[in-house]
C-alpha cells in the first residue's frame, strides 16, 4: 500500500523533491511520485488531494516554487497532514516559496519544511507515520543513532587531518 | 450587465477591498461583491472562476491576504484578466501577501496592485474595460485630469499656509 | 492517554499557544502544556524530548521566539513529528522566529506553520494523529465541512448588507 | 494595427522582455517594441504614453530594473492599462525592480507582474484584450488547456522514468 | 534669490518634509515649497525640473514615497543636484520608497538621505551650497561644533541623573 | 586644483570606485584617490576629513562595504557634501552597505547612491560643483543630451534587428 | 576601579541601554556611563577608546542605531573588546542598527547582541571578566541556576492555572 | 593549556571556520578543534559546554549555518562567553544563520559576528583573553598598527598605479 504521495508543479523540481523519495526509500516507506500542477491543472490538483484518503494515502509531501500555491490547495481538500517543500527558483532564493507555504491561515495548516530541504520532508513523513508505528519509530531512532555517529566520525576525522599539519 | 466580480476570502478584507467596489462606483462600472475562499472552499472558488465568462464578467479582481493564493487559483481557472491585490495580515505588512500574489509562474498571469491598494485594483479594472470601451476611456482621462487638479489646489493651500507663517 | 504535548519557553508565549490547545480541545484531544525552556533549561528539554515515546505522547507542538531553538532541539531528541510556532516578538514581526525554526539542516525536520499559527499546529497535530485514526478524520472533515458553511454565511452576510446600501 | 507596445529602458532589457514579444506572437496579436526611457528620455516617453491611444494602442507592456520608474511614469499620462515587469539586474535580485514598480499610490494603478515574468506580461496583455474578444478568449482557453495536457505529459514522462529505476 | 526648491508629491508628506524647510531657515537658505506630483501632474513635474536652473534654483529637494519616482525622474531632467527623501508610508517601513529613490541608473544620480531624514535633506543642501559659500561653510561648522557641545551637555547630564540615584 | 576626493576603506573597492573617477575625468574635474579606512586607519580618516577644506576639496566620495562607517565618519568630521557608495560584498548583495551609509542621524548626512553605484557617484559629485559653476552645467546638460541620443540609437538598432527577423 | 564602560549616541538610546547598566549592577561590576557620539563628537569618541586602556577599562559596551557606526569605530580604536547593541529606531526594526554594527570588515570584530538587547550586553560583559575572574564566574553560574528555577515555577504556575479551568 | 574551544556542527563549516583557528594560531592562543553538532548530538553538545570550565577553556567559538542553533545552546550551558559565528548556506546569503544566532533572549547573550566572519571571530577571543592578560593586549595593539601599515601600503600602491596610467 502507497502511504505518502510526493507531488510537484513541474518535472524541473524533481532534482529538489527526488531527496523526499530517497529519503522515504531508506526508511522503506512506500510512495508515489506525481506531477500535479496547482495552476496548470487546478482540478486535477483538487481531485488528487480528494481522494487521497479512499486512495490509502497517510501523507502528502508538496512541493513547489515561487508563488507556491500547491502544498496549501492540496490542504484545503484533504483532511490529511500536508507536507510543503519551499523550492528556490531563479530570484529571490527561496524566500517567495516560503512564505507562500507557510503562512497559511488559521484552519488549513501546511508542515513547512526548509528552503529546498526535501529531504527533511521525507524524514518528517516518517515521523508522522512512526507517531502510531513502533517499528517504523525504531527505525527512526536508529538513524538518528547513525547521524550521531558520523558527527564522531568526522570529529576524529577533523581532528586527525589537523594533528598532521606541519 | 456585471462587468466586474469582486472576490475575497473573508469578509475580514472588506475594510481593505471595498476601496475597489467605491472606484468601480466612481467610474459607473457594474460589480459584484463575494467571499470566496481558496483554501475554505476550493471547490466553490473554482466554479466561481470557470463561470465567469459565461456569467459575462470581464475582469476579476480577488484579494487576500498571507499565503494569498486566492488571485492566482482564480486565474488558474479563467481565461479572464485576474486583478490581485495583496492584503496585509498581523505580521509581514503584507509582504508575504504581495510574493504569494505577484510571483506567479510562466503560463498564469496576475496583475498585481500595491499592498492594500484596492482602490488601485478598481482603477485597473476601469482601464481594462477601458481600453476597448471609447465613452470609459474618456472618462479615465477626466479622471487623471481631476488628479492634476487636485494637485494643483493643494499645491496653491500649502502655499498659502506657507505664507501666512509669521 | 496525553497525545500531544504543547511547550514553549517562557509564558510570555501563553497568549500565543493557547490557540493550539484550544483546537485540540475542540478535536477532544488529549493534551498537556508545559514551560521548557532551550536557553533556560537545556537539559530539562532534552529530558522532555526523550521521554516524550515512553510516556505515550505522538506528537509535539513547541513555540518560540527570536533565536527560537526550542522546536529544532527538541526534535533533535525524539524521534515523534515536532510542530513549530514561529512566536512574533517585539521586532522583526517573526522573521526571526521562522526562519530559526524552519531552516532546520537536513536529518532534523520541524514542521513549521505561520508565524503566530499556534491554532494551526493544533490542527496539523490533529491531521497527523488522524492520518491512522478513521474517527479523527472525520471529524477534521466534518470541520472543515464547517469552514465552507462559514464562508457561505459570510457571503450571504456580506451581500445582505451590501444590497442594503442606499 | 499595433494593439500593444512592448518598451523598456535599455535594450540590455530585450533578453527579458523579447519574452513578452514571443507571447503576443504565439497569439497572433500585433505589436511594437520600442527603448524608452525614464531617466534619460522622459519626455519622449511622456509623448509615448499620451500618443498611445490616438496611435491605437490597448495596452502598455514596460519593463524597467532598479528604481524602476518607465511603468507607473507611462501610467501616469495614458489611460491605457500599463503592465510592469520588473526587471532583475545585478544586485537585489529584482526586489527593487517589483518594489519601484507594484507599490504605485492611489490613482495610477500599474499591472505587475513576478520579477523577470515578461512571458506573463505578455499572457496578461492577450487576457486584457480577449476581455472583449471572443475569438481572442477561445485561444486563451485552448492554450490553458494545452498546459494541462503539458503537465500530463510529465507526470507520465516522470513515473515512466521512475519505473524504469533498476 | 530662492537657491533650494523643495517638492513633494502630495501635502501629505509635507509634515515630514517640513523638516527640510526648517533646517533651511536655521541657515539662511532662501527656499521654496511645492506640491509636485511624478504620477498625478508628470508635464508639471517635468516642465519645473527643466526650469529649475533658469529660475535660479541650485538644488532641489524632493520627497515622495512607496513607488516613489519623482526624485529621479525630476533629476532626469534638470543638471542641477537633486536630493531624495524616502517617505514612509503604511506599509514596509519606508524600504520601498528608500529602494525607488536609491536605486536609480548609470547616468542620473539622486543624493539620497535616510527614510523619513528630510532634515539631513536640508542640511545636504546647505553643505551643497558651503562647498563654494565660505560663509555658509563657517556656520556648517558652527553647526557641526553646536551638535558637539550638546552632546557633552546631554554626558553631563546623564551623569549627574545617574550620581543622584540612591 | 583638486576639486573632489575619492576614498575607499581598501584597494579592493577600486574596481567599484574607479567609475566615480572616469566620470570626472570625463568633465575634466580634478580629483585625487585615496585609501583611506575607517576602522583601520580611524584617526587618519579624521585627519583627512578635517583637512579637506583647507586643502580645496569641494566634494568627498566615499566607498565602504558592510558595516559601511567611512562615508558617514567623514561627513562627522567636514562640512564638506559627502557622497556615500555603498560596495556590495560577498554576502547580503549591498543592502547592509546601502544601510549602512543611508541611515545617518539628524545632523550629519551622507548623499548616498545605488549599490555599486560610483559612476553616479561622480556625477553627483559634478552636479553639485556644477550648481554653482555655468561652465560645467553646460557640460552636464550635454551629457544629458547625448544620453537622449545614446536612447533614440539603441531603439533604431532594437527596431531594425526586430524587423530583420525572418 | 571601573571596569566596563558603557556608552551611547545620544541619551534618547538611555532607556535601552540602562539595562546593561542594571545587569552589571546584579553581578556587582563597576561601571561607568556616558553619551559619546560617533557622528556628533568623532574626535572625543576616538579619545575615549584610545584611553579605554590606560583608565583600567576591560569591556566596552556601546548602542547606537540606524547607520549604527559607534561600536566599529570605538573597536577601530582600541584592543579590548567592544560589545554592539542594536538599538532599533522609527523605522525598519533596528535591521539597519544589526547590520551596521554586526558586519564589521576582517580585523576589528565588534561582539554583537540582539536588537535591543542591552540586558545581554551588559550579561556578555560579566561573562567576559568571569572568563579570568573565579568568583564572578561562580556568580554566572548561580545566575544561569536561578533562570532554570524561574522557568520551573512559571511551568507549575501555568499548569496550575489550566487545572483550575472549569 | 588550552584557552578557545572551536566548534562547528558539521566539517563542511571548517573552510569557514579555519578562519577562526589561523587568527588565534596568530596570537600563539592554544586552541582545540572540534565537530560538534546541536541537532545531530545534543547531549554530546551540552556535555562539551558543560565541562568547558572544567577543562580550562576560556572563551568557546561556535560556527553553524541556517536554524543556527549550536552558539545559543552551548552558551545556555556554560557560564564562559561564546562567540557566534552565521555560516552561510546555498540560500538566504546568511541571513538565517545571523538571526538565529544574534536574535537570543534575555539572560542568554551570544557574542555575534558577522556572516561568515570566522577571523573576526577569532580575534574577538584575542581581544577577550587579551583584556586581562597585558602581552596579549600588546600583541593586539601591534596588530591594529600593522592594519594601519597596510592601509598605508595599499594607499601608496594605488597612488603609484594612478600616476602611471598614460
Amino acid at each position: 500500500m502507497t502511504d505518502v504521495g510526493i507531488i510537484m508543479g513541474s518535472d524541473s523540481d524533481w532534482p529538489v523533491m527526488r531527496l523526499a523519495a530517497e529519503a522515504l526509500d531508506e526508511f522503506e516507506v512506500a510512495h508515489e511520485v506525481r506531477v500535479v500542477s496547482a495552476h496548470r491543472t487546478p482540478h486535477l490538483m483538487l481531485d488528487y488531494a480528494g481522494e487521497a484518503v479512499a486512495r490509502g494515502l497517510k501523507v502528502i509531501v508538496a512541493g513547489a516554487g515561487g508563488a507556491a500555491h500547491l502544498p496549501g490547495m492540496v490542504a484545503s481538500a484533504t483532511p490529511l497532514p500536508v507536507i510543503g517543500v519551499p523550492v528556490p527558483l531563479k530570484h529571490l532564493d527561496g524566500m517567495d516559496s516560503l512564505l507562500s507555504i507557510v503562512q497559511m491561515p488559521a484552519g488549513v495548516p501546511v508542515a513547512t519544511v526548509s528552503i529546498g530541504g526535501a529531504r527533511n520532508a521525507g524524514l518528517l513523513a516518517v515521523r508522522i507515520l512512526a507517531a502510531t508505528d513502533p517499528a517504523l519509530l525504531a527505525k527512526m531512532r536508529d538513524f538518528q543513532e547513525s547521524l550521531r555517529a558520523l558527527v564522531a566520525e568526522k570529529d576524529a576525522a577533523l581532528s586527525a587531518s589537523l594533528v598532521e599539519r606541519p
